[in-house]
């Protein structure tokens, strides 16, 4: 059984190595779609953009594409008209291989900022990559993209719709600068649902919210952020259009994968040990309720606390109020996993022994219970480490 | 020669140890004006507010103080009602051993948050600090603020105004949870000039902006955050006022002085190596500017880099280009020290030997030129490092 985005019938993946990471580690990944496959993306909303994202957002653009190339090792980023060509040249390698315009070409670029593209190893990727084509190389391709994750991340799931089955595979990678304002890492989504490129357009932005976007490793928001969807339409259901039930199915599978590959990205945060899970409840607004999740995800006090398997909460009440969230501090009931710390704003006598013991779990929930209103929203982070400052003050060594 | 606070005639001062800590470390502070003062304040924008600073706050309105009482280990914070009344009670103790009336007496505490004051203690510290007032006991009073600070933060100087020599003394604390948005940490100024609390008023808040508000270790902001100033006018200079050319003087050394403390607190930011100095020039707005200087302080990947004496300047690029800030990226040149590394957006061929030797500094300096405009800012923080993260996931413990 194949998995990632090979899952999805039509779909050829793989991933190889060609010298751009130094440890030799697989760094060109391709997707191919046997046929034009209708597309859509989200991108970074930093104000400087990677190259080889720049001209992916423009293809994409198109609604067509047929085939996504992704190099780890180098971001192709900050590079003026030399990062521009590089990529171009990318994708039309790409193009000539696989035989199809070079607009339906996506291309990702993940590393180091600033360095050029070695384009004699980039032609290596993808002479090899192409050669390497399989529909079993979906978990291939979703080691290549990493940089570093320390877990290969990809989805898989299908449906029935109108009596057809209907697949769905992804991958995903990222694990430091993740923070939303942005699509957030690079994923690749695959489908061979028919749904069109105008449909997907804003069905992945919509996607990518409620998603990717409530991630937060250290709140840094990359130049390179993508997220990409290819649907070949060779599950041969009628045309998903919303309003449909049908398309509602759809929307739910594909948003669920999205938010399993969420938490595998936020508990694989650079150097994390936990992953984090914060919900505001109770809020006035979706605003406030998503400001103060926000806040609580980024702050490296609670992170670090966290991280300590201490129960010093005051730093998450603290986070809360400096926010711009609005609340009454005086209502706030905060809950450790099951067990509440504070009521309307004040420390209880809680077992301390207890909140020791929840806190050694993989995964721990900060619930605040605002108690002004019924809005309310999540972020999904992680602790900060003490290998989080090893991997990111060596990161280029 | 007395220094810090009570390098100001008039003023004296003392620091013991009550117990509040657990390691046996002086943790009260107080400072007694001979005469009633002249005072104001600024204090954290955080909707959660300690009770000992809710009752400074209210103090300080009122325009007059005898006498500053600030304990550490304890923030007494989020505890309802019996916070409220133990600040007061605080307050009650002291003003009965001063001989003034309760609303002269300006309260801090500083310390983790949701465990309630040990008022025995604190009746004990009160007893003991007076008992030990004296006109050199400013350095005592400011290693009796301390809480994960290293080093000892004070500061003095004097200027003649009007052929009357001025005195001011000051000291803060804070390394970690410093950020703008707020006075920043605590900081007890004295001078002995002739200006009124109207004026004070305005000026304190002016000054924090320009000094305190401009660091940020790490993007948190405390509920204790207190800026406070006492002036005696024992200088018997004629009265300070806005317009003078001695106002001006004396705003100048007061900024400075702050400014000082500000180099001082960033610098000795929690398991900090280096101090981090960012500059940003040419920008369009002096909005643009600060949210650029903010986002570049704040960035976790920034400081890990610097922690590591790296040059991996993509992350400062990247953190200007989510930080909210408008600006061209194609025009920005950047700068490590005296060492241009980005050329109108694009990589240059820098000494990367030459880059490294730099970075070994204590206090490194990065400068982002614009080139868009004339406005200005900065922001001064520190390096994420491993002691960052051990200090803090075991502070309580």
């Amino acid at each position: 059984m194949s998995s990632g985005v090979t899952f999805v019938p039509g779909f050829r993946a793989s991933g190889v190595s060609c010298g751009l990471k130094k440890n030799g580690n697989p760094d060109f990944a391709l997707v191919v779609s046997d046929v034009p496959a209708a597309c859509a993306g989200v991108y970074t909303r930093n104000v400087v953009k990677g190259h080889s994202l720049q001209l992916c957002a423009k293809h994409s653009a198109l609604g067509t594409a047929q085939a996504v190339a992704i190099n780890s090792g180098c971001a192709n980023a900050c590079l003026g008209q030399r990062g521009a060509d590089d990529a171009l040249k990318m994708a039309q390698m790409v193009a000539q291989k696989v035989g199809c315009p070079v607009s339906q070409v996506l291309t990702g670029s993940t590393g180091v900022i600033g360095e050029p593209l070695d384009m004699d190893k980039i032609a290596d990727g993808v002479q090899k990559a192409y050669a390497a084509l399989s529909t079993q190389g979906g978990e291939a391709a979703a080691h290549a993209i990493m940089t570093t994750d320390t877990l290969c991340k990809q989805v898989s799931a299908q449906c029935t719709l109108g009596g057809k089955t209907v697949h769905m595979g992804a991958m995903a990678k990222g694990s430091g600068m993740i923070h939303p304002n942005m699509a957030t890492m690079i994923s690749v989504i695959t489908t061979d649902a028919n749904i069109s490129a105008e449909t997907l357009k804003v069905l992945i932005k919509d996607v990518a919210d409620s998603s990717y976007n409530h991630i937060c490793v250290d709140g840094d928001t990359s130049v390179c952020d993508t997220v990409v969807i290819l649907a070949n339409a060779l599950a041969d259901n009628e045309e998903l259009l919303p309003g449909q039930e049908d398309y509602q199915a759809f929307v739910q599978m594909l948003k669920e994968q999205c938010l399993k590959l969420a938490r595998m990205l936020a508990g694989d945060g650079e150097g994390a040990t936990k992953l984090m899970e914060i919900h505001v409840n109770g809020a006035a607004s979706k605003q406030d309720a998503k400001l103060i999740a926000q806040a609580i995800s980024k702050s490296p006090l609670v992170k670090t606390d966290l991280f300590g398997e201490d129960a010093n909460w005051g730093r998450i009440l603290t986070a809360a109020g400096y926010s711009g969230g609005c609340f009454d501090p005086e209502k706030v009931d905060l809950y450790i996993n099951s067990i509440q710390v504070c009521g309307q704003g004040c420390a209880l006598a809680y077992d301390e022994a207890a909140v020791k013991q929840t806190l050694k779990k993989n995964a721990v929930t900060y619930r605040l219970e605002l108690n002004q209103g019924t809005a309310s929203d999540f972020m999904l982070g992680c602790d900060l480490t003490l290998d989080y400052v090893k991997i990111n003050s060596d990161y280029r060594t």
